[in-house]
């Protein structure tokens, strides 16, 4: 097989169709390899290129990652801090403290945060000004202890919907439990 | 700072300026910061965006990220492997087996392979049929180790040069000295 297939996505797909696609490619991607590393990699290329193939908004999206648990932080620290992770996009602030912004708060609450309007959310982190809405979904392991979050960024206000976060949940299931996690 | 603005390069700056810019900013991103992890994310972005900015055949890169060691794999093990790390264009290949095409080559090594023409090269893995040129450049430790290696891809025959060669091995250089490595 060549890998870079698994990243394109036929002109006409619905979101519906290329969330899907995204799922059934990682679910391949990650049979018999439990690296975070790589599988984060190539999860964001799938993403990214999911959102490049259907209808504005997400076609506006400009990041699609991941934060991970920075271990360098003691756990016995009264706060924990997300630092970055795979990502495809332009450069990102490298760590979130918990409870910081909305990829801080989704941290520290293990809720997905969907936020139609970034500059309305209280403490918001503008690592690229050009990013209108975001949506962050947590990720944890089998002891559902927080491992890492997905982030999606979109250049316009209302770029992600309840659509979006149905997939984006499925898809930080199968992530957090096809990993090995530091 | 909002960090995005270190992916952005001029609209004319030559190879070389934008080469210079990628080694400034991930000088200053890698500053007080020795993830592996968040730093060859973020390096990724960087050289991506620079190859986008200057002319062609530069700008035709479809694939720019790094390898590393995977430790999965006992050093007990006559062959060592590679594993994907962050990267940005399509999904690739997880795993490649030191002497196995042209990353695989530049890891057992530990030279720079330099590649015009990636369908005349001896057992080139084709992870995208796509890509027609590839440059990959070794990445080691302060003691000499390889640790990872920089692989980038061009969809056009010739797509790298000296200059390429010289500036990758600076990076791989920076790189190598500024993160700790598993």
């Amino acid at each position: 097989m060549v890998h870079a297939d698994a990243s394109n996505f036929a002109a006409d797909v619905t979101k519906q169709e290329a969330y899907q696609q995204v799922l059934d490619q990682a679910e391949g991607l990650f049979y018999e390899q439990r690296n975070w590393v790589c599988n984060l990699s190539n999860a964001a290329a799938l993403l990214w290129h999911a959102y490049k193939s259907v209808p504005s908004p997400s076609n506006q999206v400009n990041w699609a990652g991941f934060y991970t648990i920075d271990h360098s932080v003691p756990s016995t620290q009264p706060k924990q801090q997300l630092i970055l992770g795979p990502f495809q996009g332009k450069v990102a602030c490298q760590t979130i403290a918990f409870g910081r912004g909305v990829c801080g708060t989704a941290a520290s609450q293990k809720t997905t945060q969907l936020v139609p309007d970034v500059d309305a959310f209280p403490g918001h982190i503008a690592c690229d000004g050009d990013s209108k809405s975001e949506i962050v979904v947590p990720i944890v392991n089998g002891r559902n202890t927080l491992v890492a979050i997905i982030d999606i960024d979109c250049t316009v206000v209302n770029g992600f919907d309840d659509v979006d976060k149905e997939w984006l949940e499925k898809l930080a299931e199968l992530i957090g439990k096809s990993c090995d996690w530091p």
